[in-house]
C-alpha cells in the first residue's frame, strides 16, 4: 500500500511517500511544498492546493495520512494552518484518495511506541524504520514520513482486528 | 460592481449577491450552501467548495467579500470553520475573483455606522439598505449580504480616497 503522509501548514507543507507491504516500509520520496512569506495568503493557499495535487498525481497514493491540528496559544497561526489544511483535504477529495487523520499522540505512539516521545526520538525512529542514512530535511518532511508510518501501522492493526473478528488470518 | 458576500462556515455557508452602482445597492440573490452533520468532514469541505464554485459561476461576481475569522473560546469549531474558509478562498482563486476580507467590526461600522452594533441592528440596516421587505433567512445569508455591503462601501471610499489623492472626481 502506498501512503502519502502530510504535515499540514501554509508556509511549509511537508510530505512523505512510503510503501508498506508485509509489515515493511520502503521510503519512496519526501519533500515540501513551500510558499513565500511575501505573497498574499490566498495565493499561498492556492499554491498549497496545486502543490499537493501535483504530489498526488506523481505518486498515486492509495491513502493520505494527515495530522490533526492541535490547539496552540497562537490562535492566529492555528487559523492560518487550518485554512491550509482545508485545501489539502480538498486536494485529496478531488483526487479521490481516502484521508485518514491522526493526533500527534497517535503518531508518537505508533512510531516510537511512547506517546510522550520528544520530536528527536520520533525523527530518529522514522529514520530507523525507513532504513535511511540521515534524518530527512526539512523537519516537516520527516514529520510527514512519521505520519505516513502511523497510518501503515494502524491500517495493519485495523486489518488485524478485523481479521480476528472474522476468525481469519492476515494473508 | 457585482459583489458576492460570504459568511464562512462548514455547516451553513451564507452567501449574498448585490450590485453596487452610483452609491446604490441592489440585492440580486442570497442563500446558503448547507452540508449535513452526519457526513464525514472531508465530504462537507468538498461540498462547500463545489457549492461556492457554483454560486460564482451563476452570478459572476467581480469581487468576493468574506468575513475574517475571529477567535472564540471554542477552538475546535474555529479550526473547522477555518478549514472551510480555506476552501472558500480557494474557490475564489480558482474562479479568478479577487477576495477582500473584513473584520466583524468593519462590517458593523460599515452597515450600521457603529462598531459595537448588535446583530439585530446589522440585520435591520441590511434590510433597509437593500430595500427588502423582510430580513433574509437564514441569518448566515443576512450576514453575507452585510459583508457584501461592507465591501461596496469600502471599495467606494477606497476609490474616493484614491481620486482625492489624484485631485480627480468620482464619475
Amino acid at each position: 500500500m502506498r501512503i502519502l503522509g502530510i504535515d499540514p501548514g501554509y508556509a511549509i507543507v511537508g510530505y512523505g511517500v512510503v510503501d508498506y507491504n508485509k509489515n515493511k516500509f520502503k521510503m519512496i520520496d519526501y519533500g515540501a511544498v513551500i510558499t513565500d512569506a511575501g505573497v498574499p495568503f490566498e495565493i499561498r493557499l492556492e499554491k498549497v492546493y496545486d502543490g499537493i495535487c501535483e504530489v498526488i498525481d506523481k505518486y498515486s497514493p492509495e491513502a493520505i495520512s494527515i495530522e490533526q491540528l492541535f490547539f496552540t496559544t497562537n490562535q492566529k497561526t492555528a487559523i492560518m494552518v487550518a485554512q491550509a489544511r482545508g485545501v489539502i483535504i480538498l486536494a485529496a477529495m478531488k483526487k479521490q484518495v481516502p484521508v485518514y487523520e491522526y493526533t500527534p499522540l497517535q503518531v508518537k505512539q505508533s512510531v516510537v511506541g511512547y506517546g510522550k516521545a520528544v520530536k528527536n526520538q520520533v525523527m530518529e525512529m522514522t529514520r530507523v524504520i525507513l532504513n535511511l542514512e540521515k534524518i530527512p530535511k526539512p523537519d516537516d518532511a520527516a514529520d510527514a514520513l512519521a505520519i505516513a508510518i502511523c497510518h501503515g501501522h494502524s491500517s495493519c492493526s485495523a486489518l488485524n482486528n478485523y481479521m480476528k473478528l472474522m476468525g481469519g488470518k492476515i494473508r
